[in-house]
């Protein structure tokens, strides 16, 4: 057994990526003939959207799981099915985990005292897949309701040697609302950064980064950077990159020296680059599985050669 | 058809009562005999505790629907179980909503743009039940991502003749961690404030509630009194009450002339009646169904004495 991040820093270094593809099916944009084949063929779920889900999920991790660390499952997506896409999102954990991926359970849960705790024993099994039935290896947990509410999360995190994203500073364009309020002279979310900071300094036994890390969007580099230096013992979990705007060089303060210390995701610039301009003219539709792995890979390389993270390349 | 604040009031003058039950169910704290029972007869779900949850979640329902206008499932006790508990809880919303009750589905969600409005549509139903599969009335939200985050919300919302009601101050004991902090001289919570009130504003047409409502907790009763000054066009639910030391002499603020404007919650004071001192010498613990009215009815009866709520007893 070994703590979160013990299990995710290995897997960066065996995939030299500190990479994570989230998985945020969307009906709309499935790619062709998903749907339909669902529709026709037998199918375990009583809706077929679900079965569309499942197997394009499935496809995503046979491709990537040799390519990059983890995955990230969107709950939201799941959940706007139904009952069934709570099932499909427990397959899709279980299958990403078999496939040797860390699963980063992107819920953004968050609630008082044993609520929260049941929030975290549902999601949260980290290095016992069967100790909660969806069974990831880190949630994010949204602060706003107080720092007390998120000792509870921490306390299942560290008993089960699982991981916590804190959000802190987020990727989307109204993030500065709330989150850049000046109180004593520091951001709201400066506030937020030195209670999650403080956890994860009291979680990190030996180890350089604790158990609690932190959402910290990629679209905004300045408060990027300002953050990986308030926060050394954090880790940061980083959307925003490809499709919202972020880009390598944006992230390039978020890593230490050996280039690690962050894990940067993209959605819907790999999962539907078959979509994308950048890949539409290299590959038909029906080769969307060749664009999930041309897009991959050219993330990979982009943050190799523009970030610290080309330290992981050796 | 009619929106999701005329349902409510119409439910709320019906019963003479602005109460919610809240249906939490804890596997520690089920009456006797329920897991036994779910244990030993027939399952329509593969884990016994997820039948327990169902019955209790239906007995409940069939004691306080005469009584109180709405019920407030928290999904996070029915998430704890893994999928078999998302399909209870959308087996309980439907019974809840079969028995005429007001359902506020207490998810405390929150995401960016599209994320946040799959949220949306896989919870708020609104005024049409199958148009969600979890098909709630109204749904919690968190606004710690920015003001644009919560837009996707209230666009859905209002298409269902659905309710929201976003976190604002909250009622546990480190609220003010992060709520309280003061940017521009004014509490972190009252700038949310201002953009739940400005919402609620462009929701209401001509009645008096908007579609936007706000959590405010019973547990600071100066805080309650504040900013149901500054929020005239917000409707509040108001968690806090008897277990967590709210008083009906500190809810009395939340309401207006006419006893309406907010609806107070309880949930383990209710539902695990027969386990509180104050019903375990008159209730034996079979009799926990007789605890939950008694606590329903005394409840009530509280409200009416102490505040403005008195006025719809008529």
């Amino acid at each position: 057994m070994a703590t979160y991040i013990e299990r995710l820093n290995s897997a960066i270094l065996a995939k030299r990526a500190p990479v994570v593809v989230g998985l945020d099916p969307r009906k709309e944009q499935l790619p062709p003939g998903l749907m339909d084949s669902a529709k026709s063929g037998h199918s375990y779920y009583s809706d077929p959207t679900a079965t569309a889900y499942e197997r394009f999920c499935f496809q995503i991790i046979d491709i990537v799981a040799p390519l990059v660390p983890a995955v990230k499952p969107q709950a939201a997506f799941f959940e706007e099915l139904g009952p069934s896409g709570s099932l499909v999102l427990a397959s899709v954990i279980r299958r990403a985990r078999e496939a040797g991926l860390i699963v980063i359970c992107d819920a953004k849960r968050g609630d008082i005292g044993s609520t929260a705790e049941a929030y975290a024993r549902g999601y949260l099994a980290g290095s016992d897949r069967n100790a909660a039935p969806w069974s990831a290896d880190s949630l994010t947990v949204n602060p706003y309701l107080g720092p007390d509410t998120l000792q509870p999360f921490v306390d299942v995190a560290v008993k089960r040697e699982a991981g916590l994203y804190v959000l802190v500073r987020t990727s989307n364009p109204g993030a500065a609302g709330f989150q850049d309020l000046i109180a004593d002279g520091q951001t709201h979310y400066r506030h937020v950064a030195a209670a999650v900071e403080q956890l994860a300094q009291e979680t990190r036994g030996e180890q350089t980064y604790g158990a609690v890390g932190a959402v910290v969007g990629a679209t905004y580099p300045q408060e990027l950077a300002e953050l990986r230096a308030a926060m050394p013992h954090t880790h940061f979990l980083i959307p925003g990159y490809g499709s919202q705007g972020g880009t390598a060089q944006d992230i390039a303060a978020a890593f230490d020296a050996d280039g690690l210390g962050a894990i940067v995701n993209s959605s819907r610039g790999i999962i539907f680059a078959y979509n994308n301009a950048k890949y539409k003219d290299q590959f038909a539709p029906e080769q969307w599985e060749s664009a999930v792995e041309a897009a991959t890979r050219d993330m990979i390389a982009d943050l190799a050669e523009h970030t610290p993270a080309g330290a992981l390349g050796g």
